[in-house]
C-alpha cells in the first residue's frame, strides 16, 4: 500500500511570509503523495473588525452568523486557499484548492444548538476518500479549505483539525496515512521556553504521565487527544510537528 | 465526439437569489457534461467599498492593485465560488469550484504596462484542457472563477469572458464544444425595450449590418466580436443566450 501524508497547518503559520516560507519548504520536501489542510482564523478575525463584524469564540471555536460565514467563506475559500496553491504551484507541487463543497468531498450538519448557538458551524458527518484518492491518483495534491457543506446548499464553518482527521481517516482504506499537526512550536515540548527540549515520542502511557505532571497542558491536551484518537481509526503514523504519538 | 457546455454566467446575475435560482435551473438543464464560469465584478465593488478601497475601472477593466487583488480573491475565489458550488451540489451536480492556478489550469503573465497599469491583471497564456478534461471524464463540473495565475506564486484577476473563451477553445480537442455568454438579457434583442425581440441567429453578414443599423452597440459588440472569434478557433456553437451566432 503507498503512503499519503497529510499536513495541517494553523492559520498563524500561513499568515507570516517567514513561516509562509518554511511551510512552503516542509510541506515541499515530503516525499510521495500528500494533502495540506489549512486553518485561517487570525486572517477571518482581522477581515472581520474591517468589515466592522464582531469575532465571538466559546472555548476556541467561532461563533458564525451569516456575516461571519461569508467572512470564512472568503477568507479560508478564497483568499487562503488560493495563495496557497499558487505559490506550491510556483514549487512545482501540482495543488488543487478544495472546500469540503468541492466533489462533495465533506459533508456535515450544522451543529445542533444546545447550551451555545454557534450557527453556521458543521460537524462531519462523511468524508469522501474515494474521490479525493482519485485526485491523489492522478498527481493531483488536494489543498484543504476548513469549510464543509450540508448537501442543500449551505456552507458550514469547521474546525481545521477536525477536517485533518476526517479526511486521514476517510484515506485509510486506500493508503497508509500519516498525519502531521505543524504548528509554531518544534513540537510537544518537555520545556515550553526550550525549542530544543522536542519530545521525540510519546505512548498514551507517556501522555496521561506528562499531564499528571503538568508538562502537557491546556490547548495541548486536545491535540494529543486528536492524534491518539486518529491512530485508533486506522491511521498509520501521527506526528505533532516532530514528536511522533504511538499508541 | 462528445460534446462539452460552457456556461459563462455574469456577476450580477450571481449575485441576486432570484436570478441565480434561474441560473441554477438553466445550468441543471444542460444535458450531459459541463462548465461554469462565473464573473463578480459588482460583488467585489461592494466589499471593496466596505473595506474602504476605492474601485477604479479603464474601459470596464478594473485596476487591480494589491489591495483589490485580495478582494477579487475572496470575492471570486472564495464567496462567488464555493456558494455556487455548495447550490450545484444541493441539486445533484457534482462541482468542483477552481481558479487558474488550481490545477495550473490557467497561466497568465502580468499584463504589460503602456498607457494604464493594470496592476495585478492577467492575459492568459495557456488553458491546460487535458487537465480539465480529466476532471470532466470524471463526471466533474468544473465552475471557474476569474483568477489566473503567474506560475511563480503570483494571483492575477482576469475577464471572466475571455476565461471562457481561453477554455472552450483548450476543450476543442477534446470534445464538440458549446459556448454559451449568459446575462441577465434573453439575448440579442431587435428592440432592447422588448425582451420578446430576441433575434434567433446573427452571422457576420447580418452582425455588419446590425452594427451600421445601429441595433447593435456598445457593450454587445465585443460580445459579439468574441463569439465570432471562439468561432474561428474551433468551438462548434456559440450563444448569446438565445442567439445563436454562425459564421
Amino acid at each position: 500500500m503507498t503512503g499519503v501524508t497529510i499536513l495541517k497547518v494553523g492559520g498563524a503559520i500561513v499568515e507570516n511570509p517567514e513561516s509562509l516560507g518554511q511551510l512552503l519548504n516542509k510541506f515541499a520536501s515530503i516525499a510521495g503523495q500528500k494533502v495540506l489542510i489549512h486553518g485561517g482564523g487570525r486572517s477571518a478575525t482581522k477581515m472581520a473588525a474591517r468589515l466592522g463584524i464582531e469575532t465571538r469564540m466559546v472555548e476556541g471555536r467561532r461563533i458564525t452568523d451569516a456575516d461571519m460565514l461569508d467572512v470564512v467563506t472568503m477568507v479560508y475559500g478564497g483568499l487562503v486557499n488560493k495563495r496557497l496553491v499558487a505559490h506550491l504551484q510556483a514549487r512545482g507541487i501540482n495543488a488543487m484548492g478544495l472546500c469540503g463543497a468541492d466533489m462533495n468531498i465533506l459533508r456535515a450538519h450544522k451543529r445542533i444548538v444546545t447550551d451555545i448557538d454557534y450557527g453556521f458551524v458543521g460537524d462531519v458527518d462523511e468524508a469522501d476518500g474515494k474521490a479525493l484518492q482519485g485526485l491523489i491518483a492522478n498527481g493531483i495534491v488536494p489543498v484543504i479549505a476548513p469549510l464543509t457543506h450540508d448537501g442543500r446548499g449551505q456552507l458550514l464553518n469547521t474546525n481545521a483539525d477536525t477536517i485533518a482527521a476526517e479526511t486521514a481517516k476517510s484515506l485509510v482504506p486506500y493508503f497508509a496515512v500519516t498525519l502531521i499537526y505543524y504548528f509554531e512550536k518544534r513540537g510537544v515540548l518537555l520545556n515550553p521556553d526550550d525549542d530544543d527540549s522536542v519530545i521525540p515520542v510519546i505512548t498514551r502511557a507517556d501522555f496521561q504521565r506528562l499531564v499528571a505532571e503538568g508538562i502537557v497542558s491546556d490547548g495541548m491536551i486536545p491535540k494529543l487527544q486528536n492524534a491518539f484518537s486518529a491512530l485508533d481509526k486506522g491511521i498509520a503514523r501521527v506526528f505533532i510537528n516532530e514528536t511522533e504519538i504511538k499508541p
